[in-house]
């Protein structure tokens, strides 16, 4: 399909195509397709831009990791899809940072994809193919991680991360840090450190952030973060979006006949048909 | 995958994975699952069930369709994935409606395979598998109509449908009811009679409310509706649902330590790696 510049959603629309390809190629299963759909809907609400409490979010998560013994970012395929070259600005930025495929649904071979996209956009060394540990309290494929990474993990950066696993990992004493456009969702409410952004942007935010941090003086320690106040300002900024978006009703446009009008194609008549 | 009836979003995963499967034997294109994530999100702040104004709303579209000389209601692959039974209901329910395989993504096997789960579900009588028309103003595929369905129609009932299509249909002259869960999107936007509801709920509806009309007094001609009115009252009902969910934010969830600790399976040392 062709997508023309000037349409409405071009941006959007994209991000949608490129998806979709990714999805026929294996990398992105329909479950993913669907996440992102709901994601496109918030996102529409943000003005389909970082919010200052995104920001603020994304700065906090760039001390977190740079604070953390064992930093690690999990990739799935939406992830892997939509932000492999930010995966790998970030893995340049922050010394030490494990990059990790963690598949919802697994096969070995969808694992392998997710590890060639990330290479080819430039990530040296990839986690996850061949798991070797599991998390506690998780059904068998969805628990499997690697040990040298997710496993012994002190920082974890879950894009794109269901519930269950984000809730996993906490148990197991991790921080969590994760990037979901919907502040309701249970991994948004769940996560200690909950970004409400759209993956592309929160990514390469943080990874400038990360770079700015370690050109001047380290913070020291895990500084604390506000996660009740930073859902709450994404919360807010979508409901303004709403509501600005509806000041935009189509009181504008031409009045619509309610008397029966006459469609080109038919004999005009206008008897009824019950 | 199995689904436990406890989880909190057991019937929204009932039809993403009933969605997902529809998907992998064709019926659904990957555009599809991706435009189902983004009803979900306004459905779950609509709290998943029909609102008063939609139910007016699918009210007047049952008259419109008794009260039409040539009513059509258009199928494309979300809906007959999602709602072919009701489909099948509404066409017992309205005399004389034709029922039309209209794609965005047209391939001769698809309409074929949308066409076969409309006849499954019960619709005798499927137009649009040969198409024998076109509508002017759209892209070559998109344009294909049925001369004895959506050419001829004075009033079409568009669900999950584009808005280009909405559009050009009514550059026609036909009356259009759409259904969207998105109040804001082109198509409801444009629609002369914009129903705010899933498709399953919305065409179900419909089907009872015609049935019922026909036992009555059935109304003459095209009662007026307000489209303003309309998309207004499914905005603030969104808006409200938002608000509520913000409501249930995660105060009471116990509160996340700002100081480190210690994952386990480190070495519990605490040293930055900056």
């Amino acid at each position: 399909m062709r997508l023309s510049p000037r349409h409405p959603r071009y941006a959007s629309l994209k991000v949608r195509h490129r998806l979709a390809e990714a999805h026929r190629s294996g990398l992105v299963v329909p479950e993913g397709l669907i996440a992102h759909g709901r994601g496109e809907a918030f996102d529409y609400f943000l003005g389909e831009r970082t919010s200052p409490s995104a920001q603020r979010a994304e700065h906090a998560a760039a001390e977190w990791l740079l604070a953390a013994k064992r930093p690690v970012v999990s990739v799935n395929g939406n992830v892997a899809a939509l932000a492999a070259k930010e995966v790998a600005a970030l893995a340049r930025s922050v010394p030490g940072l494990r990059v990790e495929v963690n598949l919802f649904h697994r096969t070995g071979a969808r694992a392998r994809q997710v590890a060639a996209a990330l290479r080819a956009a430039g990530v040296t060394d990839v986690l996850g193919v061949r798991p070797s540990g599991t998390i506690p309290r998780l059904p068998s494929d969805r628990a499997k991680v690697d040990r040298r990474g997710i496993a012994v993990a002190d920082v974890c950066l879950i894009p794109l991360e269901d519930g269950d696993r984000t809730e996993a990992l906490q148990a197991l004493g991790k921080r969590v840090i994760s990037v979901d456009l919907n502040p309701l969702s249970r991994t948004s409410r769940a996560a200690d450190l909950p970004i409400v952004d759209d993956v592309q942007r929160a990514l390469a935010e943080i990874a400038r952030a990360a770079r700015r941090l370690r050109e001047g003086t380290p913070a020291s320690g895990f500084r604390a973060f506000d996660r009740y106040r930073a859902l709450s300002e994404a919360i807010d900024a979508i409901t303004d979006g709403l509501n600005r978006a509806a000041a935009r009703r189509p009181s504008a446009r031409r009045p619509r006949r309610a008397s029966p009008r006459r469609p080109r194609g038919s004999g005009g008549r206008t008897r009824r048909t019950t």
